[in-house]
């Protein structure tokens, strides 16, 4: 059986790290396409590739991905078996309903958005994605949801806990730091439209078998964790909150993500004076405007960022619980270092975190362990063989229990 | 020779004031309009002036006041013969033009502004109104420029020193201190547009006779001022600087205005992101839009601070030099009361010392002593007839020499 071709849709900093990471695993695929809204931004992954000497660049092509039609047609003239999606939150949909027409496997790193609704009802993936399980199992497509770092890996680090360190889960605290430095006045990581959306709805954590509220930087605690040290992270709204808790009900399934003083002071500017709203207002002259989209624009490039980016991310679970009757703890992580990603793939540390594990996803898609024929979160899914591949790939993952600090 | 007939144009806070001054003096003046691109604002000004009491409300009128000769037009069609210009800065040039044409005197209270310039070479003045004083003195009308509070107020407490109080003038420090508080969490006190361009560009200050360069919160000092007690305040550019400078060209002429941390942090990160720029930035959807509009739309409309706003203001000249061979200093000084003007008028305090003054100018024009027949900046004309004027209008003048503090 011929491999199978890979389509990525997206051109940002994130495919920018999937394109590389699928061009160096090329054995796995048959043919590598990429398509944008603007093509020109896929071609110069495309030229980026070249420069690293990938004998097996991408094809690349213009794609309204919110148009399924369009997804679906050209899923069936590149003959994609895998469709790795990258773009913007607010095509999952279209690319998934592409697929399901097409009968091509479906990954994704976010949850869909509407880009006028912020932070709906939770579970968050009840609103969209989970609407078409039986369709996507009547297809009888692969469509693996959240399968970034975080949403993603983090799911697999509780699934590899509930599989190898517990009997009995009580709760999961995903922690998210970025120790590194960009250098600039102020960026966001990734998408600032994505980035500041997370951030101004309600917060929901799954705490004693409910949703709780609570409003962003509300609630504050200080970790201390590997290599980057003591950092304050704030309870955050967040994808993985929202089918971890469907699969671990009975524990409390928490977020948290570090920030500096600068960054909070600035989201709060923006958010006071209601500038990070996705609601058009109306200028004076009449002209009708996101204010949300504005600040988008004026802010760097998250891509942009990738040469000055120094220091390091540790992102992890906290698990508690007990095993044979006794309360333990596990830590499970990754480090990763913005310089080293650069390095290699030409893009940041946030990016490369993001944009390995979907590849992995494909991968194992390709190979057979991971395809299965329906929609999956990734803490569905068995966890070993797909954090050891990403050890294989870059990033790896290190737990730290009473036995200490090690690889898996 | 029937009273003369008066045109306002705009209908934000500042044209509230005006309307209800002269509504008050309305036995200085023939018929009263205003006009406003939009209309419902300018009816809401009439109604406002109904629930005074008032008899002679002014008749509305919709305008495009870039239009000159739409200007031209409506001042023909209610033979205005004096025009008081609140309108938005950019409007200026072709108010005058209107007026001009069509034979009326005019007056303004804040320099023009071309939308997509900020910070022009100074002396402003010279950009714009200056180039058509032949024009005006041909016509034989009356201009009167910046004759709101600062410029305004502050030129004529200049021209009283020079007047009354120095042989030589060395320094003319003006010093706006607003000790107010509206309540909300970040607004600002007039058009968001108008008040943030004033503090993105350079700093102008003339000083040893030269233009001297600055940035916005380069330079502070502490005053201490009748009142309002200690307060810091930052060198700014601003209009008075670029008239008084002509007229005193061997003193030093320095604006200070008064800033709390809190609006300097929010300019900061405004200003910092981008988002304070009159250029437009073209959105990922196309969509092309200036970043400053959008911020002047989420605010808070300066007018609808009024009702909650308490606390008072002090804007003065400190001025040094000497008389008969005696170094000497004074402050000449003006206090208002942000609760007092909208028990009045329906307006903020900022508002309030903004709008009485083109008002006093008007009556002054009307009665004779200020119709000159020329283009003037509120210094070339007499001081004391003005600031007597303002004292019965309810703006009145104090000052603090080594005498003490008194009444003018």
């Amino acid at each position: 059986m011929a491999n199978k071709n890979v389509l990525i849709i997206g051109a940002g900093g994130v495919a920018q790290v999937v394109a590389h990471k699928v061009a160096q695993w090329a054995a796995e695929f048959g043919d590598l396409h990429i398509a944008n809204r603007t093509q020109s931004k896929a071609d110069a992954i495309v030229e980026s590739l070249r420069e690293k000497g990938h004998q097996m660049p991408f094809t690349s092509h213009a794609l309204d991905a919110m148009d399924a039609g369009a997804v679906e047609a050209l899923i069936r003239q590149v003959d994609a078996k895998i469709v790795i999606n990258v773009g913007t939150a607010f095509i999952n949909m279209t690319v998934l309903e592409g697929c399901i027409r097409a009968g091509a496997a479906y990954i994704d790193t976010a949850i869909h958005e509407d880009p006028a609704k912020v932070c709906e009802t939770p579970p968050w993936y009840g609103n969209y994605e989970w609407k078409r399980r039986e369709d996507v199992a009547a297809a009888g497509i692969t469509a693996v949801l959240g399968a970034g770092f975080d949403p993603g890996v983090v799911n697999a680090y509780a699934r590899l806990a509930e599989d190898e360190y517990f009997d009995k889960i009580d709760s999961i605290d995903i922690v998210d730091i970025n120790a590194g430095s960009h250098g600039r006045w102020f960026a966001t990581n990734f998408d600032p439209e994505i980035n500041f959306r997370e951030f101004t709805g309600t917060v929901y954590s799954w705490q004693g078998g409910e949703w709780r509220e609570n409003r962003m930087f509300e609630v504050g605690r200080e970790w201390d964790l590997p290599v980057v040290g003591k950092r304050t992270a704030y309870l955050s709204g967040h994808d993985e909150v929202h089918s971890l808790s469907a699969r671990y009900k009975d524990a409390d399934v928490r977020f948290w993500m570090g920030f500096g003083e600068h960054y909070i002071n600035v989201f709060t500017v923006l958010q006071k004076l209601g500038l990070l709203s996705e609601q058009p207002v109306t200028l004076a002259e009449g002209q009708k405007v996101v204010p949300l989209k504005v600040v988008k624009t004026v802010l760097p490039d998250p891509a942009s960022l990738a040469p000055d980016y120094e220091g390091k991310t540790c992102i992890g679970d906290l698990v508690k619980g007990t095993r044979d009757g006794n309360p333990c703890e596990v830590f499970i992580y990754n480090v990763a270092d913005h310089k080293e990603a650069f390095t290699e793939v030409g893009s940041q540390g946030i990016s490369y975190t993001a944009g390995v594990p979907p590849v992995a996803a494909a991968i194992l898609i390709a190979r057979g362990p991971w395809d299965v024929k329906q929609m999956a979160n990734v803490e569905d899914l068995p966890a070993r063989p797909f954090l050891e591949l990403l050890g294989e790939m870059g990033l790896p993952t290190r737990v730290i229990d009473a036995s200490g600090d090690r690889s898996i």
